[in-house]
Order: C-alpha cells, then structure tokens, then sequence
C-alpha cells in the first residue's frame, strides 16, 4: 500500500467523496433521541427517523432501538434495492478508537467499558463506523457544511454542557489519548463557582443549557414571575420584545454568555491561528442574543482574530427545525470516510490517528 | 519524490539525526543579546560566542554583528578544516516562512518587512535556515531536550514577555497564517489591566518580566525599602528566607504568577489534551517559586491532566548558567531538519507547514 495515502488527511479526500455517488446511513445517539437518515454522497438526507433513548434504562435496550430504527432505514432505500456502504455512528462519551470502548459517557451513567464495536458487528452485516459524537459532527461540517473552505477550525456544542471538537493542518485532531477538544471546561472566571471536574469559573457555567438555567434559578428567587418560563421562552419575549420585568436580567445572562465564549475563542485562536469557529447545539437558536457580543468580544481581545478575520457563524447543518441534522450528517461523512479509506486498501482500526474505527 | 517523505514529521527524523554524525552553526537572535555555537548531531556545543544585540540600531548593524559571530565560528571549527552543513537562524517575531519575510519583531521595532532570507543568503555560502524563535526552541526541545518522548506538547517561554509553540502529532504546528502559540495572551482574569494587544486581564500581565515588574512596582508604593532590589534579587532573599518586611507580598506575586500560569496549562491540556508542557526563559531561575503552585492549579482544574497525568518541567537546555544554550540547540536543531530534508530531496522551502526555511 501507498505509504503516503495511508497518512491523507481528511481534506484530501473530499474531491474522491464527490466522485462516490452512493449513501450510507448515519445514526446520532444522543441523550433525549436517536436519529437516523440515508445520507448520499451529496450530502442530501432521505428518509429520516427519530426515536426517545430512554437513556435511563440498560445499554441493551438503546442498542435494541437503533437496531429497529436502522432496519426501517434498510427496509426503505432511497432506490429499491440500495445498500448502504456503511453506517457511521456518533456517540456522546469518550471512545478509545484503537479497541472501539467506550470508557464512559455522560448521557449514559451506567453504560462503562462496553465495546461499541463489538456490539454494532454482531447487529448489522454492513461495515459499521464508530466515532465520539463532536468529532463526527465536525467531520460533517467539514465536508457538507460551512467549514468546508477551512484546514484549521473549532467546532464548538453549546447543548446542556459545551462539547468541542478541532481540526487542525486538514484532520480531526484528537490529542495524545483521544480527549482533545475539551473547551467547556476552560476557565473564563477564576473565581467563578465549581463545576463537576473540580474546575471553576469554566465557560460551561455561563454558556451552556445548564449554566443558562442556573442563572435563570438564580433570577427567579428574587422575581418568581419568572417561574413559569423556560430559557426558551425567555428568549423568544426577549427577541420580540415583550415588556418583562426582568427584561434586563435576561439580556445580562445573554451578554455573560457571549461574554464568556468570547474568551473563550480569543484564547483559542491565539494559540491555534485558527480560520474559523463553527457554533452547533441546541442554543444555537438564540444565537442573536449572544452570538454577536462573543464576536465582539473575541475580536477584542485576540489580536490574532482582528488580524486574520476570523470567522465564527452558526452550523449550516440545522436547515430543518424538527429534525437536528448536524450529528446525523456528520455520522454519515464517518461512514463515507472510512469507506473510502477501505475501498483503497487501507486499515481503518488505525488507533487515534485515525478518523474513523473499523468495523 | 516519495509523496510520504514528503510529508514526514520532525519526530520521523529523528532516527536519521543520530546517523548523521556532523555538524551545524545555531544563531539565537535576541533583544539583549546574539548568541551562537558549533552543535553536533549529538546535541554537544562547541565554541560558543556571544556579543551584545543593540536592539536600537539599525538592522544591518544587528546583521553585521551576527556575521563576524558567525565568521569567528567558522575560524574555528570543532575539528580542523570541518565545515557546518548548514546555519540555523531563530528569530524573534512574526515570520512568513514561504516568502522569507521577517513581518514585526517585538524586540526590533524599527525592522518591518525585511527579507531575511535573502540578507543571510547574501552573507553565507553555507545553506542557511530562519524560523521563529519559539518554534526553534521546541525543535530543540524535541530533538535534544526533556520533549524527546513526546509527540504533543507546549513550549512556553516566561521571559520580558511570554512566548509559546506548540508540538502536535509529532510537528510543529503553525496555524494558518503561522501565528500560533500565542499563549501569553490567554485571559486568565477578564476584568484585569489591559494590555499592548487590547486584551485585558491575560496571563502575560501575571506571569513575565515585565508583569512582575508591574506588581513589584505596586509594592514599592507602599514599602519603599524594595526600591533597591529587581525581581530576581527578592527572589534570590525569598528562597534564602532573609528576613524582609515585604515577605509575604513577594509570596503572594509568586503565587499569583504559579496560579495565572496554572489556569492556562489546564486550559490548554483539556483543549489539546497534551503529554506535556516545558517551560523555558529567563524567570525559569525562579521555577522553585512559582512552578509547585502551577503544578497544583493546572491539575485542580483540568480533569485531562490529572487522568493522563500531564508532565510541567523547566526545559533540561539550561546547563550552563552563563551561555543561555535553548535557542542555539533550537537553531541548531532547525539546520539539521532542513540538511537532513535537502538531502534527501526535499524542497525545504514548503511555507507554513514545512518545519524550515530554505537557503
């Protein structure tokens, strides 16, 4: 084998990817859903599918849902008769790639050192793919959605905690055991409160879904008008402009927010002279109330930021609204990578370089 | 030419240095001082020189100094008649390393937009190679210092300010546009003093020369007696438990600079998930006093260090008391990388992802 396509980046596969024209089946495994879709090569979704994880109860159980939910897609190709390449995976948890475990996840309190890889052969007779769910997500966004134009950018989750993921010189960077990324957990406050890690003043506090609903707790023991509302809805008064009484209390949470991220980022492009960061997660949807002041904030304080222009938008991947697409897509673009690499002699199982885990 | 060699990483070199059994000339240019040396392939110095720098001057002035340096070194060689395969340059600032550019220089504020590469041509015969001075220390560090074992590590400089590379993947990583590893300005208080750069509040200001010079100053408002002393003879008095009236103020500047340092390790291990982190410059004098409160900060906060129990130590190039060795080693190392890749016929002149500069 070619020793030199054996270290080809993921950027250097893009141009073989167009030239594929076939579909896999990407599968999102998250805290609330499992998600499921034929993915084409083209980046079009066919066939979507949804279901609750129910993450409370046994690993046996989830794997039993993404099962069925695979064998619908199966049943019903996109052209009668298609089969699927492969199927990628995106699971939430830290994945050792070279032996296929997950060592633990925080969605899954109880699922510990259970060999994915192990578990999804002996389910399905297709190759099957298996990354960590940020990681799969900025592979996605990388090659069907707006980072495709850069080499080097973060990938960022704001959900009920802050995920991330990089991408460095072309490839996922994974970082000397696979647990690179971990931006939520950087300090924006030393004297901020503790979090779970035994870190505090983390940027996960103040940017988060959990961190949003602690500071709306905090609100709402001095004004108990607010009990009644979620985050989003705070939002979507504070957007249209609803008198609230506690109108400028939300705005202050907001600012904080994008305070926060705004360190956050210059931090990290001053130290990784990166092009771009890319915003995905479910807080993306108030994305007008903090995402302008981070930008504000990053280009202030990282003059490496002012001086490459560097960008920060939200995921091009949420075009539908009832059906969160980036992790799905970006389960399928795991699939198509290491099907590509397969098909041209490589070993896939490659440890932690490597972007993808071999069936 | 094999595509894969051309591609290969500092670390798959290494092998081929222990083979070359030659030598090579490193120059370290800095703000007080040029210095330079023979260094061998086994890492041994030779006939080390050093002049003063006169920053203020002009830069063909600072050129003419470096090459009479050089000429004296090349008068006399470790073994007579022994020519260098080639001269490393490490060079403070920002440094296009496709065009050869010298962009802005910290130390040298008048030199804007100098081709550097060309000048060095114009004085050598021998092949000559520029890159950073940060960048080259970490070669350095990789190929003949405590970093030999790894493949992703910080280099972080405590000097007049703070500097920084950055080692992924087994090569110097440079960003987009070559201007990562600007880890000095790294917020690690956002509602502290601003600085040059526009940031507020960044590590710089706690943790360099000048940061505690700043402090030392505040101190002095209130204690005249320190008027006398600089930050290395209280340090000097503070390890020797000399009875001073200001003890406890110089503690706490220590512990402030150990703590300031500590939240930007743990932030850039959970980020970059790294095996280790080296700290060179000048305050490294000081490492007993501000090195354990690091230590200890980086691991309360980062969840990566502790499980992969990350390694902080003062770079192992600090031999000789008298002749700051980290810089020319790093020169050094930077002409043996680009000899090596020449040789085998490489272009070495590959822009912002090659590890050198070509003659």
């Amino acid at each position: 084998m070619d020793e030199s396509r054996q270290k080809r980046k993921v950027s250097e596969w893009v141009e073989d990817l167009k030239r594929m024209n076939s579909w896999v089946i990407g599968v999102d495994l998250g805290g609330q859903s499992i998600r499921a879709a034929w993915v084409s090569s083209e980046g079009e979704m066919f066939g979507a599918l949804k279901t609750q994880t129910k993450a409370e109860a046994e690993s046996s159980e989830a794997f039993g849902r993404i099962h069925s939910l695979v064998q619908e897609l199966l049943d019903q190709p996109p052209e009668l008769g298609m089969k699927p390449l492969g199927i990628g995976f995106g699971i939430p948890g830290l994945i050792d790639l070279g032996s296929g475990r997950l060592w633990e996840s925080p969605h899954f309190p109880a699922w510990k050192n259970l060999n994915l890889t192990e578990i999804l052969k002996a389910k399905f007779s297709e190759p099957v793919f298996v990354d960590n769910d940020a990681n799969v997500a900025a592979l996605g966004e990388k090659l069907f959605g707006s980072c495709h134009p850069f080499e080097n950018f973060l990938y960022c989750t704001l959900g009920t905690g802050i995920g991330g993921a990089l991408f460095l010189n072309g490839d996922l960077y994974r970082g000397s055991s696979g647990l690179a990324g971990e931006i939520g957990h950087t300090t924006v406050d030393p004297l901020g409160p503790s979090e779970v890690t035994g870190n505090s003043g983390s940027v996960e506090l103040y940017a988060s879904a959990s961190g949003l609903n602690r500071a709306l707790a905090e609100l709402r023991t001095t004004d108990p008008s607010l009990n009644a509302f979620s985050i989003r809805d705070l939002y979507q008064k504070y957007k249209k402009n609803q008198s609230l009484q506690s109108q400028q209390s939300i705005k202050k949470i907001f600012d904080r927010m994008g305070e926060a991220l705004g360190i956050v980022f210059a931090n990290t492009v001053n130290l990784l002279d990166l092009e771009a960061i890319c915003v995905a997660g479910g807080l993306t949807h108030a994305w007008e109330a903090f995402g302008p002041t981070a930008l504000r904030v990053m280009r202030e304080r990282s003059f490496v930021a002012r001086l490459n222009r560097v960008k920060l938008f939200c995921t091009s991947l949420n075009r539908n609204e009832s059906f969160i697409e980036a992790g799905v897509i970006g389960a399928a673009s795991l699939a198509f990578l290491g099907s590509l690499r397969r098909a041209q002699g490589f070993q896939v199982d490659s440890g932690l370089q490597g972007p993808s885990l071999s069936s």
